[in-house]
């Protein structure tokens, strides 16, 4: 499969983070979205969506929103357990990511990272709504190792996308102690290098 | 089961959606969010997320996130067909909309509906996004009947949710005809009454 991608997108790193622990082979097409590679006509050909990620299958056929994305590569491996509660706990981290969390720390990040903008004109709101976030992760991590039973899922690497990079964001990540091992534990799991 | 939501949200509309069009028995607890009971310790027992909807099932597990409850209550319906590739088309959509239409287009609402400001008070930047979003739903209902497939599946469901409840929050739905005749479409198949 080919995935259309932005290393420096907690969305897109998602897939890479699912694809590499599956042991699935790709090729990455890294492309610029600031220069509008992501809303060309043949990219929205692909992807109407005109966002990264996009994973276009050998067959042709192409799919864009990394929740989609990973939870499809995931099927009937680890990332994913059968029991269709326990997909049901997963599916409930995954959109409350994408609701709550993404908009406002890969938010936030976005303003700082890619447009280069100071840490003190952030969105105040972003800013409220992502410390929240963060907080109520920190309390769930408290009480388990991982989001969803005992052994890291999708629901783990959906969150892990943009917690990891909040510092990035202007996020404090470090006095959050329970998040702390948490990440130190997936990359540990994903064999990522620690990024702090 | 029990169904703990608000029958002005539309993500709890989606929940009450899918269990009526599926014939699935529910006891509904009606909650008033701005007294804020989706706050109380009680409730914060049963779900963490502190919002509504939540379901309880009666072997006493509850659910959060709109998203997750209607994929997990669909399953084996004709709402979210077997296919894997189609449940990722729709779960492409589902995602899109949590995180894309829903903070912006029901964000707007909020302000409007709950909090009781005037629409010329909204944030600039959600009724921008909002209005994109309902622009992207226009352009792809122009080439099909539902989102995903022939036939109304849980992706038609999560976006009818705020888009049917979306002139509340200052948008024009009139204007944009291929939405206007979807909703149409999906009223007559889930047996609403026309809101409009």
């Amino acid at each position: 499969m080919e995935v259309f991608g932005d290393l420096n997108s907690g969305n897109c790193l998602k897939v890479k983070y699912t694809a590499d622990h599956l042991g699935l082979s790709y090729r990455w097409h890294e492309l610029d979205i600031m220069a509008g590679e992501s809303r060309t006509d043949v990219f929205l050909a692909m992807s109407p969506f005109g966002q990264v990620p996009v994973v276009r299958f050998d067959d042709g056929r192409a799919l864009g929103q990394s929740g989609a994305i990973i939870r499809f590569l995931a099927r009937g491996s680890v990332l994913l357990p059968d029991d269709a509660f326990t997909q049901a706990e997963i599916d409930q981290w995954m959109f409350w990511e994408q609701n709550f969390h993404e908009p406002n720390v890969a938010g936030a990040r976005f303003h700082v990272v890619y447009r280069g903008e100071p840490v003190e004109t952030r969105d105040p709101d972003k800013v409220e709504r992502g410390e929240a976030a963060l907080d109520f992760m920190e309390g769930a991590l408290k009480t388990r190792d991982f989001f969803v039973g005992a052994a890291l899922t999708i629901a783990d690497i959906a969150l892990l996308g943009y917690t990891r990079l909040a510092p990035q964001g202007g996020f404090q990540v470090d006095g959050r102690k329970a998040i702390t091992r948490w990440i130190a534990r997936c990359e540990d799991v994903l064999g990522l290098p620690a990024l702090h």
